[in-house]
């Protein structure tokens, strides 16, 4: 069976093996939970850049702008990095270019998978499924805090391994039984564990903590965002 | 109060921030264990180096040669990297350069701290007890394996945690919080939850699986290792 392995921060070694790989790409307080929304609401595709600048050049080409750093939206971008914000009314039949702090330089590591993918909570089930349907060593890839680990993002690397350990993929090195103990611990009431995460604390200063409990909650969407050409989309 | 850090690998930030803090550096299996047992049996100084060829630079100045490279012993040295080696009768009063795979790069990280510990499951209390005196902003810095995360040195870094926040340092970033709650779950058996080691394995590979016991078992020292002028001393 393949292999799966967790990266708890993107400056693991892992996160420079993606080649090959199927990645699933994981930034749960928001950037991932975000791109799932915007695509669940009918958004055609989320292009992520790494650079604000990179954002700026797309400006007048038609394109909606997503611009975050250090939880802050961009002030020249149509949206933040706030979920609530991708509504249908605004981004149906559109095509969002997206930067945020973490989540997008986190992109750029895991393109050289065979298959990229994002996870959420919000379709969990549906991205389990399909990594085993791809059958292949697979990444789980945490965008954390400026190469810190963080909670969240580790948990879902948790629920995902849950499900992926018992289809029989084989974990190789500790974080796996280390979110999965985490996340075993944390699911009973997912909301109340999330008293421990430093981006709650982070997210309440910009007004925006009402959002978690919204990316926290499992399922709410069968769709798998998948990058192809620079760009995600739901096939 | 002081501010309390843990870097669950050497490739997090927090490594790269030790200047003024107090950094207690974890190598459970099985560095930190080996160096603290050596300075426990009378060893007068524990000199750590990075690379093979300066421990070679050593040979015939008097000094005992320790040198480990993924789990095993370098041909030419005395010791390689496990607690049994060092007995009272080989190392009392002698001075021993070591070198491993991975945590004597992580002591030159340390380096810039104002005051730099070597901690063990051996001397957990006596080391918290020294960093409660220090009362200075604190990192707990994990060897990890070549910069990924491991569970033996993040458990320690839970108990450590344990003591530090009830004699009221205040936690900064989400591994403290993760520590802690893989702690608490392990630490009614230790041995038991050691199964999940990836390192495990390796030692079994090269017949030393029988000393993880002895790393896992706390207090029989209150001995500090101590870094002072590139050697290691218990004041």
């Amino acid at each position: 069976m393949p292999f799966l392995e967790i990266c708890l921060t993107p400056a693991e070694p892992g996160a420079r093996e993606c080649a090959g790989a199927a990645v699933a790409v994981i930034d749960v307080l928001r950037a991932t939970t975000s791109m799932c929304t915007a695509l669940m609401n009918g958004a055609r595709s989320v292009i992520p850049v790494e650079t604000v600048e990179e954002l700026k050049a797309y400006a007048g080409k038609g394109c909606l702008l997503a611009g975050e750093r250090e939880c802050e939206k961009l002030a020249f971008a149509d949206f933040g990095n706030s979920p609530d914000e991708f509504t249908a009314e605004r981004v149906a039949g559109r095509d969002i270019v997206f930067t945020t702090t973490n989540c997008t330089r986190v992109i750029r590591q895991a393109a050289s998978g065979h298959v990229v993918l994002l996870a959420s909570f919000l379709n969990l089930t549906a991205v389990c499924d399909r990594l085993v349907q791809e059958n292949r060593r697979t990444v789980l890839l945490c965008a954390g805090w400026h190469d810190r680990f963080c909670l969240e993002d580790t948990l879902l690397a948790g629920a995902m391994a849950e499900r992926l350990c018992r289809a029989g993929f084989e974990p190789l090195y500790d974080a796996v039984p280390a979110a999965l103990d985490l996340w075993r611990q944390a699911s009973g009431d997912l909301m109340a564990y999330a008293g421990r995460f430093s981006h709650q604390a982070r997210l309440a200063r910009i007004g925006k903590a009402h959002v978690i409990r919204g990316c926290l909650t499992s399922d709410t969407t069968t769709l798998v965002p998948e990058l192809r050409n620079g760009a995600f989309r739901t096939v």
